[in-house]
C-alpha cells in the first residue's frame, strides 16, 4: 500500500500557455485540488487573477509553494534553475517537484542542484499551440496527448506514481523514459521541426527578389504550415536549443545529410529516388492519424 | 468591346483533386457552363461519373475537348506535354488552353511545342490539400486563394481576360506574373516547404535509435505539421522538382546557408541570434492571417 499523501494542493510557477492550461484543466477534471500560482511578470499575474487560471495568485514563487503537495515549474528551460532556487526555502519536505520543459537532461541537472531530494520528477507534456501567454491556455490542451516522465534513478516511486495519476486525470497518456532518450526523441519530433520552420520563414522574409507580400499571398502552397510553429514563443525556443544542444546538433546533421541527398537527386534528374521517398513518407502520416495525434480532415480541418 | 466568345463549355483533362474541384466549383458558381472531363485512369473516370465531378466524362482526351471554349489540363507537370499532344488534333481553333501546374516555365514550353497558338494561358491556382484523387475535390477549394496567370508575351489579351474572369467566378483572386518569377516565388512558398517536409519525415522514419512508434506518439511537438504536406501526391511532387530545378536548387541553397548559420549559433551558444530570428518570423505569420491566407485559430483550428 502506498503511503503517498494525496495531492490536494498544486502550485504552478509560470502562468503562460502551459501553466494556465494546467490550472484550467485541474479546475475542470480535479476540482477538489486547490491551485496556487505565480508568474515573474506582474502583468501576467494580474491577467491570471482576472481569468481565474488558478485559485490564488501569490506575489512570490516562495509564497506560492508553501502549502503545495505538487509544484510544477512552467517556465522556459533556461529559467528552471532560478525558479528552483526561488522555491527551495519554502518548499514543503513532502512536496513533489516537476516541470513541463521540452529538454529533460538540463532540467534534471538544474533541479537537482537547487533541490537535493528524491521527489523531483521532471516531466514533459507533449502539447501546445503556437500561442503563448496567460490568455492562450485552455483546459483540454492535454487530452489524448502524451506526457513523458523522466525520473532519474533513485527517485521515490510513490512520487512518480502520484505524478502519473495526476497527468492521467488531466486527460494525458503517461510514459516513462530516460531523460537522454527523451531529448533525442524530442529533438526529431519537435526541436528540429521548429528549427527548420524558423529557418525557412527567415529565408523567405530575407529574399530580395521575392517580396514579403508575395510570400504572404502565395503561402497556401505549403509555406503557411511552417509559419504556425515559427510563431511560437521565442524565449522558450531559444532556451530549448541552448539546453538540448547535443541531440539537436546530432539530428540536424542527419536531416542535412538527407536533404543533401535529395538535392543531388534533383540535380541529377533522379525521379525514382524522389518518388520512392515521397511514397514512403505517407505511412508516417497515416500512423499519426490512426494514433489520434492529428486531425484526419484535409488541411488539418481548416475552414474553407 | 471585346470580341471574345463567352466561355460556355469547359473541358477538364485530369480528374484528381484539382480537376475535380474545378468541375464542382463550376457547377456551384457558374452552372450555365457545360463541363466535360477525361482522366487517363479508367477507375478515376468511373469515380468521376459516380460523383458527378463533370457533366460528361469522355473516353479520350481528344473527345473531351471537341466542344470546349476552355480546356484546363489538370495533370502532373511531367504529363503536360503528352496531354497537350493528345488534344492537339481535336481542339477547336478558338479554344483557350490553360492548366493548373505548379511550375510554369516548363509547362509553357510543353504547351507551346504541342499547341502552336496564341491562346495558351498557363495558370496556377495556389490551392490544394494533402489529399489527391477524384474523391478529394470540393467546390470551395479556390475561394479566397490566388490564381496566378503567366501568359507569355504575345498571348491574346482577350483570352487572358476571359480566363481571369473564369477564375474570379470560382472565388479566386487573380494575379498576372512572368513565368520565371512565378517559379522563383513558388519555389520558396511551396516547393522548398514540401521538400524539407518530405526530408524531415524521411529522416525521422529512418532513425535506428528512435522508433517509428515514438515518432508517431510524440508528433504533437511540431512534427505532425510537416507530415501533412509530406503526405501529398508523390507523382505530382516528383514532377515539380524535376521541372522547376533551377529555382528549387537556388532557394534550397539559401535555405541551407541560413540553416547552417543557425546551427553555428546553437553550437556557439549564441542565444541572441536565435532570439532575434525567432522574433522576426512572427511578423510573417501575422501577415498571412491578416491577408486571409490561413486560419487564425491556434493549431490551425484543430479540434481539441
Amino acid at each position: 500500500m502506498s503511503t503517498e499523501r494525496a495531492i490536494k494542493s498544486v502550485a504552478i510557477i509560470g502562468l503562460g500557455l502551459l501553466g494556465g492550461s494546467i490550472g484550467l484543466a485541474i479546475a475542470e477534471h480535479a476540482p477538489e485540488i486547490a491551485t496556487a500560482g505565480y508568474d515573474a511578470d506582474p502583468k501576467v499575474r494580474d491577467k491570471a487573477r482576472e481569468l481565474g487560471l488558478v485559485g490564488s495568485v501569490a506575489d512570490s514563487a516562495a509564497d506560492a509553494v508553501r502549502e503545495a503537495d505538487l509544484v510544477i515549474l512552467c517556465v522556459p528551460v533556461g529559467a528552471m534553475a532560478g525558479a528552483a532556487h526561488d522555491i527551495a526555502d519554502t518548499l514543503p519536505a513532502h512536496a513533489i517537484v516537476s516541470d513541463v520543459g521540452s529538454s529533460k537532461q538540463s532540467v534534471a541537472e538544474d533541479l537537482r542542484a537547487a533541490l537535493p531530494n528524491n521527489r523531483v520528477v521532471p516531466a514533459h507534456p507533449v502539447a501546445g499551440t503556437e500561442q503563448s501567454g496567460p490568455e492562450a491556455g485552455f483546459a483540454s490542451l492535454f487530452e489524448n496527448r502524451w506526457c513523458i516522465l523522466t525520473p532519474p534513478t533513485g527517485t521515490n516511486g510513490d512520487a512518480v506514481n502520484a505524478l502519473s495519476d495526476f497527468w492521467t486525470r488531466l486527460g494525458a497518456r503517461v510514459e516513462l523514459m530516460d531523460a537522454e532518450h527523451h531529448d533525442l526523441v524530442l529533438a526529431v519530433t519537435s526541436h528540429i521541426p521548429h528549427l527548420i520552420a524558423y529557418t525557412i520563414v527567415g529565408t523567405a522574409s530575407d529574399l530580395e527578389d521575392v517580396t514579403r507580400s508575395e510570400v504572404i499571398k502565395y503561402s497556401a502552397g505549403g509555406f503557411r504550415d511552417f509559419t504556425r510553429i515559427a510563431a511560437s514563443d521565442p524565449t522558450m525556443w531559444r532556451d530549448v536549443f541552448l539546453n538540448n544542444k547535443p541531440a539537436v546538433l546530432e539530428m540536424l546533421g542527419r536531416f542535412t545529410e538527407d536533404l543533401t541527398a535529395l538535392q543531388r537527386a534533383i540535380r541529377r534528374d533522379d525521379g525514382e529516388a524522389l518518388f520512392e521517398l515521397f511514397t514512403r513518407t505517407r505511412a508516417i502520416r497515416r500512423g499519426i492519424i490512426e494514433e489520434g495525434q492529428d486531425d484526419e480532415r484535409p488541411d488539418f480541418g481548416r475552414e474553407h
